[in-house]
């Protein structure tokens, strides 16, 4: 069994095969988020502080921060959204930029054991980021591209995810702190996509055996109805063995895909953060009780 | 590959690997419907016409036609409603009755190759229906109890499927005409039997090499908000292996969640099916090319 423990000053998160799915909330990300990024350049933080408080209350375990605004001081605006992000909540964030700067001003900002998100198969990525994941005790987020770029073959995208966990264990990182990113294809574009990246989920977990997660909302691109194929996939990859999710948190039917998998996959002892998401809410003036002959009326789901 | 082909007069449907997932509409059936068993007992099949048609315009590839009314005449009435619905659409039917004289009328009266559900392992079972199934050149359904009940046992429940694909095979019934029901336990019940289903799943298809199907919605048995858990099991399922499923085709997440699970499995080439079903619809006014400047709004989903 893997299990990547991440962590803030008061709280650890586990990512294991044999626990319940992690969610990594990916509200806090200006990129394609206009009105997000202006305010953040103009440096009002609040609707970080919302997204945030948001995101936790919907469920998310973990939030990604990224402050990737062109043309802006990434790393002083990344350390700023991180001490303010952990100032409001005690989730473990996870630090997400391709500045290298800005992973290192992040880094040194945060407060306990972050998921730092990411490094690639690329040479020069790989010298630069693992060094400073050692540094600061971290684990990290691998992607499965290289020098060569983004392979469609899934054994390629395997051979990947060997090297970097290979190359972070020659830097003294254990391979139960790097959480391995398939890269999820659209499925629109092809059609095989599904099919591939379960079946490399898969082969991660029996011969990698590393923890996984992905930005699970690419499978749908292009599709119309995206959120109502995103719950099939999450619960798909579940199955196969995915164990988090750069996600949105806020879409309920996908937390309810989340939440129903962990009860599938037995990571939901007596079914209590199912019913305790789920349960009907008594109507108005009944106790808990049945008393005096009313039946207590039952909400239509 | 195991391809299992059943039909109607002019239409044949077929359980496989390689193929969409088959939703059999389990609605024509007055068990827990106390109005549709009044009515049909009184003669009046008008609610069963209903949801032939309401089915088949959701999308059930088949019909399940039960007609077991307690102190009635069950073999007549089982009759009655094949003919009936026969004469109203023209997808294959599934025929359900535990009695044995009704499987028998239901039989009689059915134009085309129907899938008999059920037999199950007990012995007089199997000698009673399997030479039903024979005569008849019928597909069937296996349930995985025997002589000493349902085993939670996923082992025993493998075994007596085998013992029935071997039984019918002594009849001349090949193992393509099996469709084995592994049996789905309450997960509110028993927690593991989410994973011990889908494990028995994933080796009925690669050890027996059979087709499957199931009561899907037993899985949430007794939990709130039933109908949020059924999909990803569903979506678990189809991920798992399993090819077809009794279920309520008008549950729209439900269906939703079968869908997407064949565009993941890449048995829904092109898409063409999930688009089909949930491509924007154009706002009032407007034609599909885009022409004089005007932008097609985009429903929100």
């Amino acid at each position: 069994m893997t299990d990547t423990i991440i962590s803030s000053a008061s709280k650890e998160v586990v990512l294991g095969f044999d626990r319940p799915f992690v969610i990594i909330g990916e509200r806090i990300n200006p990129t394609g988020r206009k009105l997000l990024a202006a305010e953040m350049r103009a440096g009002d933080f609040s609707r970080v502080e919302a997204d945030a408080l948001a995101q936790v209350a919907a469920g998310a375990h973990v939030l990604d921060i990224n402050a990737g605004i062109p043309l802006a001081d990434e790393p002083a605006m990344l350390a700023e959204a991180i001490r303010l992000v952990q100032s409001l909540t005690d989730v473990p964030l996870s630090i997400d930029s391709s500045v290298f700067e800005a992973l290192q001003s992040g880094l040194e900002a945060y407060v306990g054991k972050p998921l730092l998100n990411s490094v690639t198969g690329e040479e020069d990525r790989l010298e630069m980021v693992l060094p400073l994941v050692k540094k600061h005790g971290a684990a990290v987020v691998a992607i499965c591209n290289d020098d060569t770029g983004i392979s469609t073959d899934i054994n390629v995208r395997y051979e990947v995810a060997r090297k970097i966990v290979n190359r972070a264990a020659d830097h003294g990182i254990p391979a139960c702190d790097v959480v391995v990113d398939p890269l999820v294809m659209p499925v629109g574009a092809m059609s095989d996509a599904g099919v591939q990246v379960m079946e490399l989920i898969r082969r991660l977990r029996t011969e990698l055996k590393v923890n996984t997660t992905c930005g699970a909302s690419n499978i749908s691109f292009g599709l119309p109805k995206r959120h109502g194929l995103n719950p099939a996939f999450i619960a798909m990859a579940i199955g196969a063995g995915m164990t988090s999710a750069i996600t949105n948190p806020m879409e309920a039917t996908l937390m309810q895909a989340v939440r129903g998998a962990d009860v599938l996959m037995d990571h939901d002892p007596q079914c209590k953060n199912w019913i305790a998401s789920y349960r009907e809410p008594l109507a108005a003036g009944e106790s808990g009780g049945r008393r005096g002959g009313r039946r207590r009326r039952r909400a239509k789901n």
